[in-house]
């Protein structure tokens, strides 16, 4: 979490200036987002109020090709009511823009886009009334976003989780925990899942606690959808299920389990088919946070200042929906 | 630059609710400060407008001992009309007061203060309209803190960088460049200027550019007092001047320096004591920060993450200091 490429004051003045938003008044870079660097941009607006923006720079750790997805979805989304950030067009009209990185000695440039700021904080301890909130929005975002022209595989489907943990070697993994290995077959199990005749939409994939903010019960923003991609809905219900329901303890919280499901209900209810397969999906998200965590973990040293995230944290979400998840739907 | 104390959405919420300033409506980590932790935070405020506030959590490198004195200088250049923030009692009336760390399982506490947040931003490339500006705010500053009834040393005097140098090896210094080693030398004449009979304020010691806000050539904020001694304010003016008057190729940017140096005798004349003693002064400056970083680079390895500041930028400058120092203030 940190910012990585350093933009001085008349960097980013001239950079907001391409914009019609204002001029420069405030710019803090923010300790938000691994993929990206992030400032807090204020502006003098074109009103009598200021304006507030996120800037965000992308590191390279996106595909560029895949931006027109991203940032199309935030503008198809929010003008349809959904609560997620505006982009703002410069000029041009482009909704994103290259940036020369003066850091950079080849004069290399990196993508930059000016994104509408929400207010909120992130809930650390989500209550049912908040986990319900969620889910209803989950459920609009869905809605909203089923005519929206473009389509992105996802990258993290349950094949990648395999592929993943098949190319961790069976004694690294059982290395970080006896019960890891065992977890290969079980993504190998969730890969082989026949999801084509779910309903599709555009998902979020990543909607953790983090990446929602709220005021109070009510969901005023959903960000950072860069790993946003076409495919079955329920698939993100179940992340958003593995993401939001389990206490710092990693004990399920049934309270908000069932918010999160009645709240997504309220708006969208689930077909049969989804009802069917929400225990095998909801196992198969746990196994794509393990994958991904796993080969963190591998990768970094064990020194490293930076805080890995402990993969057995979803392999016990994995169990959980392995005992329990048949039954979490029948309210 | 980060955060290095997690706290959530709900500890940032209680936290906020000791003041009387609303309620928590956003709250970001931002990537400033070295020896803190910051957020920016805003709140519902207590009239129809939010407000806004930057959140310090102090991560005990530097002495709570000096907090009253850090943050009482703060209340009283702003209520004499300084561009520095002002702080935030709490509901008891103090102005820092003890978190517990929820991360610590020792249930450590750190200190916090809730400071008025100030827009504006920092010069990369200041113009000399920003330095004469500075100059006049620095001035100010030094008027205004007159009165200021606390007193605290100063941790980094020229003795201390003396013992600096000293306590690294001389053959360490070489190492990291052959010009560093006589640099000890220069400390120790510095360590031995009597500078008692110089007019004597509560300073600053630390203006770099980033530590001073701006919009357009107004100063909006002097922030990060966290040096802040009393001693004489030539020394201030001096830091002050090898901060802001050199490019990025370390060359010597004349037009910066007599800005500055107008702007502040445009509110305090320098006394002739004080015109004689400039050149020593500003060489003694230098070696401040030639001995702070070079203990940090022999402190830090080669492939940490963190960037090291060269020692040999401020030795530069002292070699300006020695050759032209005598000059400067003729205009």
């Amino acid at each position: 979490m940190a910012v990585y490429t350093h933009l001085g004051a008349e960097d980013l003045a001239r950079l907001i200036g391409e914009y019609d938003v204002g001029s420069l008044v405030m710019a803090k870079g923010i300790a938000e987002g691994v993929s990206n660097s992030n400032w807090l941009v204020e502006t003098t607006g074109r009103g009598a109020s200021g304006s507030r923006f996120i800037l965000t720079l992308y590191e390279r750790r996106i595909d560029y090709a895949d931006l027109p997805y991203f940032l199309g979805l935030l503008d198809h989304l929010a003008a349809r009511g959904c609560p997620v950030p505006r982009t703002m067009h410069d000029r041009d009209g482009a909704s994103w823009r290259m940036v020369e990185d003066p850091g950079s000695p080849s004069g290399a440039s990196k993508a930059a886009a000016l994104i509408e700021f929400l207010p909120g904080v992130s809930p650390t301890r989500p209550t049912p009334q908040q986990a319900r909130a969620v889910g209803a929005v989950l459920a609009n975002l869905h809605l909203a976003a089923r005519d929206f022209p473009q389509t992105r595989a996802n990258a993290m489907d349950f094949a990648a989780s395999a592929a993943i943990l098949d190319a961790c070697a069976a004694d690294a993994l059982g290395g970080i925990d006896p019960a890891l290995p065992a977890m290969l077959g079980h993504a190998r199990a969730a890969a082989a899942l026949d999801l084509a005749a779910l309903p599709q939409s555009q998902t979020h994939t990543d909607l953790f606690p983090d990446n929602v903010l709220m005021l109070g019960d009510e969901v005023t923003g959903l960000i950072d959808f860069y790993f946003a991609c076409t495919g079955p809905m329920l698939l993100d219900l179940a992340v958003t299920h593995a993401a939001w329901c389990f206490d710092g303890d990693n004990a399920y919280r049934a309270d908000c389990g069932a918010a999160l499901i009645r709240g997504y209900q309220d708006v969208r209810r689930l077909e049969e088919a989804e009802r069917a397969l929400f225990s095998d999906v909801a196992k198969g998200a746990c196994l794509r946070f393990v994958a991904s965590r796993a080969e963190d973990w591998l990768d970094t040293p064990d020194d490293a200042l930076v805080t890995r995230k402990d993969p057995m944290q979803f392999a016990r979400r994995w169990e959980f929906y392995h005992d329990h998840g048949a039954g979490l739907l029948a309210g």
